[in-house]
């Protein structure tokens, strides 16, 4: 297994944003994503209450830290503070990175 | 994207303890945890014979890393030994570390 | 929590997949494996189109370094180029090393 290392950036949110963020991680650069249905409890931002809600999401996006942190940025401007939504990356080893 | 470290545990275990173990977490401090129904295949532990069971759970839970290790402790005395349960952790840079 | 190290190594491939690859896990020495239901979207490899359908998996496996690699080497050799596929790794602490 060639040792090429891409960002694992991990969205937990809300399913109603699937449509929006799936087309807005193909216009930041992402080659792919991966979602799975999850239920889950957390905050919900400021302006909202707590966040205990059957339909949520989880997405994982392998790509390059650039394009990680535009994802990021972009969730934090745009959704971080009125959606339950957390956002969290780790370095992993890819095998064939010329797919990421 | 701040780049707070922040611990991700991830535990997998019988669907059953669901109810038991999420109200466990937030007595111990996690803010939020994310679940998603899983299937599979392991160890049971020593009393009982081989995992194989349609009905698991994956349980994420992003924390400090003084809660992570008292929900693994927790975990480790109380269910480790009777039921499929794995739990393994590793650190993540999160978003908005206020949120953690 | 004692801080064993062991590899997660995780497959996201076609759910088509799903028996043949969890019986070679076990050939190549798994001693467990957790799967959940995904979709997404992605590369498929040079002889086929975008992929993007709604049954995918995704495999999860804690293991041995030694293992992981004999698990992407066969991965790479009989799936990796005709299917939608892609792993990656990264280290975790695991809780009781002997489930593993």
């Amino acid at each position: 297994m060639d040792k090429n290392t891409r960002s694992l950036l991990t969205i937990i949110t809300e399913m109603s944003l699937e449509k929006t963020l799936t087309k807005e991680l193909q216009e930041l650069g992402a080659l792919g994503y991966t979602i799975t249905n999850a239920r889950g409890r957390g905050s919900r931002g400021a302006r909202r209450s707590d966040w205990d809600v059957e339909s949520n999401i989880r997405i994982e996006i392998v790509c390059t830290e650039v394009i990680a942190q535009a994802i990021a940025k972009r969730m934090q401007e745009k959704y971080y503070d009125n959606f339950g939504m957390i956002i969290f990356s780790n370095d992993v080893s890819v095998l064939r990175a010329d797919k990421f």
